[in-house]
């Protein structure tokens, strides 16, 4: 049994926040069912190429970029225009059913929590502004902080470092496997959240808790 | 202009072999036209999830658990000896129609050749080996070797190191824009290769050629 965590740090996209207002959007502009995967696929994929070949790149521009090589291999033209506005649905997401009342039932118990996200800072607090959830959180971070994108192990470091935590005592929350499995090689607990058609990496160690909501995990961590 | 090279260096996958058969086994498996792609940048993303929380796994078996990750999102189940079934395609892979012709051209020009790819030395041995084109190249190398995935210069590295080559000597030869960036953004000369569907990545530095065909290549090194 792990030791209990002061500090949980939420991933925000898809895991806090649904994404289903910008899957339509860009399955609407290409006509294909599988477009919007294809492209958060290619985006998390040349987000690590940036950082494997030690350099970095906006996250919001690697999204334009590689919105416009998908819209290329499915033979449509988007104009930088149509790409930008698209892209901008992503500032005006709700949040998850399960996401205040988890959120409200964690900070009754006592924790503290941070967002950590791959998005720019300005973008992130303009989500969290949107689906009004940003008074929960103590800290909100970028990756930009330390221009290399999760999961690398820096990423993490950034927030324990500024909120003064030790890995041990902060959990990440994600409902990507990659960020789950890159948090705990670092030494963090973590919690996978299981949103639908979202599965853990089989390669990966065991996450320390898996839940499929998070309200779930507030029952967890209450014991 | 840039000095002409001495070695060049071929990415396999796509850039000389044709994954098509795969592409079709895995459409078939899945029911989904999209589920190659999918999988196949799935596997590209795990590769460098891998290498940037400084671990490694063998290409082989990131291939297994993101091919299992995507049948799980598409509601299928696949046992693990269909997985390896349907994987084992990658074995028998024929070459793209310019290759024979475009590295007989070039091996004529003087020019040595090596492979480098994210798969196993074995794996690639076999594949070369079945599209009766291994006898073109002086070295085949794996990133096993440094277990870090491409685009990490030390892949490159690796292969300029053992054939004893300054990388202002040495092209990147790819059909992955990710690919060539890296190699770029290590100091080698770069081409990358437009099979059908490849675009390059906007954020990137130019590459130093782009060609359709190996032929081309040929064609613009000759001169």
């Amino acid at each position: 049994m792990s030791k209990k965590p002061t500090l949980l740090i939420f991933d925000v996209n898809e895991t806090l926040l649904d994404l289903k207002p910008l899957e339509q959007k860009i399955i609407e502009a290409l006509d294909e069912k599988m477009a919007f995967q294809l492209w958060f696929r290619m985006l998390l994929h040349y987000s690590l190429v940036e950082t494997t070949s030690q350099h970095y790149a906006d996250f919001n521009k690697i999204g334009q970029a590689t919105l416009k090589m998908i819209a290329q291999q499915l033979g449509k033209n988007l104009s930088d225009d149509r790409i930008t506005q698209i892209l901008s649905t992503i500032k005006e997401l709700p949040a998850h059913p399960d996401v205040e009342e988890g959120l409200t039932q964690l900070s009754k118990q006592g924790f503290e929590f941070a967002a950590l996200t791959n998005g720019s800072l300005r973008t992130v607090k303009d989500q969290l502004h949107f689906a009004k959830i940003d008074h929960f959180f103590k800290g909100i971070y970028s990756v930009d902080a330390v221009q290399k994108y999760k999961p690398h192990s820096e990423t993490y470091a950034h927030v324990l470092n500024v909120m003064n935590t030790e890995k041990e005592n902060a959990m990440l929350v994600a409902a990507h496997s990659w960020d789950v499995t890159g948090a705990q090689r670092a030494g963090l607990q973590t919690c996978f959240v299981e949103r639908p058609g979202k599965f853990s990496y089989p390669l990966a160690e065991k996450s320390t808790y898996s839940v499929k909501k998070l309200t779930d995990l507030s029952d967890l961590l209450a014991n």
